[in-house]
């Protein structure tokens, strides 16, 4: 792991100041690291500097970066045949469609393949909406579902706000006890009033408008929200009563993130479509797709689908998910993240918590976890996110790449990182949080 | 070119139509056919035998399949860095936007990427609502954009109507002599009615309101349509009079198909946003983008530009990108693909148009050209759709993969294709179009 030596110190800066659009961003004040290779839970800087990744980059990299597996079956697919029309059949798109199936619960028999997650949810809506004859799709305030037109409207974060260009967008608040909108007090509350909420906007909308609900089996970026027991459940009963497709966006918490292969393996419920990327393939190629099951895929059985893109069903893309899942398989990478979260990440996120007021919950399952930091435990008040960038800015400095959202650091590591690597990061967190106690607390 | 032996004959279409949901279809009768490998335009199926790529797949395969280096630098970056979040800096990106910008015009300066042609529109279009605080996208009725909430609304074929959720898109006619929809009889006078027309159109939904102008520079699925001389530089001072952004899409039409290295080359005309996908590396490795004039660039200097995507700049697609520009550059792709359709595919086309009642127009530049059908070429009744893909089976059981779209076969070959390939290519369709004549025309 070292950085090829014929390319000029610094010219991966340089041409991104001068050349790359960034997204989320305002563009002037950037000034982004650059990553030449990275290995495992490893990552190499363009001065040969060892990272522990502990973001999964955008929480993605489940098989952790370059898996030898992976990246071999890239190689021998780009040889035989990159990329092919969607119109034609090829083995390693019916593979990896047969792999991912086999993951899915009982039910599920097809697979529509993307590019990415964005692509994934906008071609469920459709199929949504168009199994249904109806229009809204409800989602989630606190939920990313991707940057498109429809998908972007039906995100519940700011993203949101300067893209609401679509109709038929309608948002509902789910289970999130440590900050209730519901004035709960007990997780069993939180669940049945959330589960009355969103029973009681289905009604005022008008349920034979409403096509779909679409929701994170556990919320991602917003937050790490691991819906308590019974609610998925009940959502399916609501989603049933009223003749409403169910979604479940598995894009970021699918193949592994939650030690199981679907979150939705944990938390028994069966939507009628799942929509998955990142984790499949750890994103080596873009990729992403709908899980189909029987009754929504009848549907287009004898009516045209109107939906499509160039790369559905990638060969290369395709090459690199059955190499992914069967090495996920075959090293029990699911069972580590399981085992990681319950035996050595979630207890040792716990004991930070205790020794630091700054925390004020810590959520999470598998490798998918969150700090939520608040300047007072009682109020709950949240740190300011400046300081949370600061914070990941510190932890870099000290070796470690984070992924923060809000008042957030969110702890993601790949599904294959070890107890030894868990331990380096939490002593490095450890720092960082009592110097931002020094700074914020006094 | 040989298949692997290790699999089961049958199983890529066993698979396939067991657990695979296709693109823009009713999923029951399909039967598509097995692709295993491909080099330059020849691809093979499972049974050994090889086919000319007359389609490009789906006009995506500018370099021709498998080109050696482009596979050797997917290999590469494969085993160094396959994925980065968009964040980091990455040499491959930092080239791959240095490559795009040194064939668009002076004023151009930074690439936003994203992974096809669709999210490339949207993100334009975001851009030019964002830069001018309107709202309404002006786009036209022949023209394909992608299939994502905002694109597809934007989108003027029949892929449209089932999906629009979303609003302020608005749909004018282009210049299409042969079917004028303004009653003209030259190209001078269709020009002229056709701007004529956009202004009044721009005028009446209100130049205030009206962020951006979207169109094909020269349209693609639409049935390639190249504007006439002065039209579109008529479209950007009809923008520069009202303060719209207009955006080129040279996904289809861009990096080589119309034998320049972009369609606009040829048309005296600058927008302030370009997007492109496809011939920008192929589509070995799905991705897309929009190339930023400074102008808009600078909007978001220092404010946020909401819009992202997780495989945004992504290393693996960026080195295809790096490796597919520079082959093209050394080994006079482009310039092949002019002189191809100057010297053997434009005349060669006219010449069976000469012979083939059948055929009521050939249009096109490059490698990129349409045969218009009609059952009277004095009514220019198009021929039914369902017989133009009987003719794309009978090109296919003669060894030739075809593109067809409504009444059109598209002729568009990678712009790799020799002379000799040509000649063969012209000898099937001599062949198939006599065929269709008895049975059409009698
Ligand atoms: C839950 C969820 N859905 C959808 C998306 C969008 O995926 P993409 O960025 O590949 O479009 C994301 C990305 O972070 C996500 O976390
Ligand atoms: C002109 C044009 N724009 C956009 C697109 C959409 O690209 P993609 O399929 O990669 O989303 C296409 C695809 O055919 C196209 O031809």
């Amino acid at each position: 792991m070292t950085a090829p030596q014929d390319v000029r110190a610094g010219r991966a800066r340089e041409l991104d100041r001068a050349h790359i659009f960034h997204s989320w961003s305002a563009q002037a004040g950037l000034d982004p690291m650059t990553v030449v290779t990275g290995r495992g839970c490893e990552v190499v800087d363009e001065d040969g500097r060892t990272y522990l990744d502990f973001s999964s980059q955008l929480v993605n990299l489940n098989i952790g970066h370059g898996h030898p597996r992976v990246v071999a079956a890239i190689q021998e697919q780009a040889g035989l045949l990159a990329t092919v029309a969607p119109g034609y059949a090829n083995l390693a798109r019916g593979e990896a469609a047969e792999r991912i199936l086999s993951h899915a619960p009982d039910g599920f028999t097809k697979v529509f393949f993307t590019n990415g997650g964005a692509d994934a949810n906008e071609n469920a809506i459709r199929m949504a909406r168009l199994h249904t004859g109806r229009d809204k799709v409800i989602s989630f305030y606190r939920s990313y579902h991707g940057n498109t037109g429809a998908a972007i409207v039906a995100t519940g974060d700011w993203r949101r706000v300067p893209n609401e260009y679509a109709r038929g967008h309608v948002h509902v608040f789910g289970p999130f006890l440590y900050r209730s909108e519901f004035w709960a007090s007990t997780e069993a509350e939180e669940c049945e009033r959330a589960l009355h909420h969103l029973e009681r906007v289905v009604q005022a909308e008008g349920p034979s408008s409403v096509a779909a609900i679409l929701l994170e089996t556990v919320v991602g970026t917003g937050g790490v929200l691991v819906p308590p027991p019974g609610y998925l459940p009940g959502v399916r009963e609501i989603a049933d009563r009223y003749g409403i497709v169910l979604i479940l966006d598995e894009v970021m918490a699918g193949f592994g993130r939650t030690g199981s292969w679907f979150a939705l393996d944990q938390h028994d419920v069966v939507p009628h479509l799942i929509t998955f990327a990142k984790g499949v393939n750890s994103g080596y190629v873009p990729a992403g797709g709908v899980i189909l099951s029987a009754e929504i895929s009848a549907t287009f059985d004898d009516r045209v689908f109107p939906g499509g893109l160039t790369y559905s069903g990638h060969p290369l893309a395709m090459a690199s998910i059955v190499a992914a899942l069967d090495a996920m398989a075959e090293e029990g990478v699911v069972e580590n993240a399981a085992r990681i979260g319950e035996d050595v990440l979630g207890p040792g996120l716990r004991t930070l918590a205790a020794r630091h007021p700054l925390v004020g919950e810590v959520r999470g399952t598998g490798v998918f976890w969150a700090l939520d930091l608040v300047l007072d435990r009682s109020t709950r008040e949240p740190v300011p996110a400046a300081e949370v960038v600061a914070m990941r800015a510190a932890l870099a400095a000290r070796g470690l790449l984070a992924f923060v959202a809000d008042n957030r650091i969110h702890v993601v590591p790949p599904c294959v990182v070890t107890d030894q690597e868990v331990a380096r990061a939490l002593a490095i967190y450890d720092e960082v949080l009592t110097d931002a106690e020094e700074r914020l607390l006094g």
